[in-house]
């Protein structure tokens, strides 16, 4: 598996694993039924910038985009977003995308890492970001609206990078 | 005092409300020399909606912007920012404006309101967050670069309005 800055050749594959994340509903808070532009535009145009994993035998398996999680005096915490492939769940994508993503917002200057929202249902990614040097650090009642389950709470979660 | 929706005539008074807040870099992420029209945008455009204090003898107070803090499925929580001007301090102008927000908010249809980044320093702020119903619900180390004392932490404040 190799992780490389994404290439706008990439995107068909790109949305062919977004798309589906995000029509369901359960862990970002996209609109469900967000259109393509607009999801290029929150994973690819605004972020600061975007990488993908890749293998020769399934071309791109996973994603993650890179960017300051507020302006100004907050643009030295960032913010990042991972999407894994259904067909490649299980591999460890989303644990070498967020290790490729502390080392590069490190890189970039960034002294911490900001997850605004981590629904709280979404169990496995809160125990992988939790081994992964997270913490919850607030609990937000209600702050989302699960598709199946209706509202639930989402997560905080903050790592010092320095 | 009068608290209505925000008019374009309002914008001189407005920014020179704005103007030493945010040159000041003790309690809003925006960059210190922000500019006069990206202020605006943030204050005033991108929002849902921006309201104004004011009174017949000193015209605007302070004002507030309302917008969702996320977008889709997590579009029920708001977020708002508040400002008032250094001759209007001590009259209570903020509690109105928290106190108008919160019930503008409701009446939208919003399930709860979010303050992303209260710093922690600004302890009038926290204080009267406080009192109006919010809780302190996360804490993030180091999350902002106050201009005089360096990396402080800032709160995550959070308030269900049903």
């Amino acid at each position: 598996m190799t992780i490389r800055p994404y290439d706008a050749r990439d995107w068909p594959a790109l949305w062919a694993i977004l798309q589906p994340i995000f029509r369901a509903g359960e862990t970002y808070p996209f609109a469900p039924d967000i259109s393509e532009a607009e999801a290029k535009a929150a994973w690819v145009s605004r972020p600061l910038a975007t990488y993908v994993a890749t293998d020769e035998y399934n071309g791109v398996l996973g994603s993650y985009y890179l960017k300051p999680n507020q302006p100004g005096l907050g643009d030295h915490v960032c913010n990042c977003g991972y999407g894994v492939a259904e067909a490649a769940r299980g591999r460890g994508v989303a644990t070498q995308l967020c290790i490729h993503s502390q080392a590069e917002a490190r890189r970039r200057g960034f002294h911490a890492m900001q997850f605004n929202l981590v629904v709280a249902t979404n169990e496995g990614a809160v125990r992988l970001w939790r081994r992964l040097g997270f913490e919850i650090v607030g609990r937000l009642p209600q702050a989302f609206r699960h598709r199946q389950l209706g509202f639930v709470d989402a997560f905080v979660m903050y790592k010092l990078l320095a």
